[in-house]
């Protein structure tokens, strides 16, 4: 490989997502995001997060999980190989600039750099699982500084937030990976 | 190449980079993120920003300029592409994990993406070229939003930051990236 070219991989087992399912709802998108981080957990293939990218109707575009450590990015997170996952598949660098419309689900809060690069991602709308302090609390991961009114800015952008969508079962995710010792980073 | 691995590449102009020099002092530091910058106008390679990653003697760890357009890939930010390739480089996710120190110099302020990268990519400091606001006003590129006190959240966890580094120099980037009918994104 060229010294100029890096690659990035998401896991093996991801072939085995079901991508011809529709998920019409929030709830359907946010679970499929939390099975992505539960998996990752138990194939120890990454950290304990999980996003996905769907089209307007329900249909995924792209998957991503952490892949901080066996990638050795630290920007390796669920939504950044998401999105480089879904503007691969497209092939272009802003999704919604065909015109249609694309909602970014994560079981998690974005981190600060996640946040950021949501505006530039070209997605529609933003399905959140569990709360930051949720991560704190359970996994010492730590999410960085947001501006005061992160969702408002986000919202004035044109990206619609929801949050706390199933957030039982996507704090369920960093319980799990603390009880099994999942390293923190 | 399968569908779950992502190439990204930096030009092959970058090998020309003197990767043997020292570049002693915060100003030579930021000059080379500048002409990256522009160099990578010139080579048609990439939009109008360059940054680079040093080590504490002042030697390149690696370099990076934009590829968002070239690459289809909306993270593909100069600071993010200098941590991937610096990181690939060191072998580990958190440069400065091995004890030494690390330092960021970029030819303009980081957008709030690369802001939030650069919590996790272990540097230790940050050395800055132009302002956002420059970069607004000379080439209507999107910064986005950042916490209000942006340097002290970086400054508190350890990251030393200084700027307005040759602003003039960086400014005249945007200046011939708008008069060459760059286009903005």
């Amino acid at each position: 490989m060229p010294a100029n070219e890096i690659r990035l991989a998401l896991p093996d087992w991801i072939d085995t997502v079901d991508t011809d399912r529709v998920y019409a709802d929030d709830e359907a998108r946010v679970a499929l995001a939390i099975r992505l981080a539960r998996r990752n957990i138990e194939e120890r293939s990454g950290g304990p997060f999980g996003a996905a990218i769907f089209d307007d109707a329900g249909r995924i575009v792209a998957v991503g999980v952490n892949r901080v450590l066996p990638e050795r990015y630290s920007a390796a997170h669920a939504e950044m190989m998401a999105f480089m996952a879904a503007q691969a598949r497209v092939g272009r660098a802003r999704l919604n600039d065909d015109g249609a419309r694309y909602i970014l689900a994560t079981s998690a809060q974005p981190c600060a750099m996640c946040y950021g690069a949501s505006f530039w991602a070209g997605i529609d709308g933003l399905l959140i699982g569990a709360r930051s302090a949720d991560v704190m609390e359970l996994s010492e991961f730590e999410e960085g500084p947001l501006p005061a009114d992160w969702v408002g800015e986000l919202e004035k952008r044109g990206i619609a937030v929801r949050r706390d969508i199933l957030r039982d079962e996507a704090r369920d995710v960093f319980t799990l990976y603390s009880n099994l010792g999942g390293q923190r980073y």
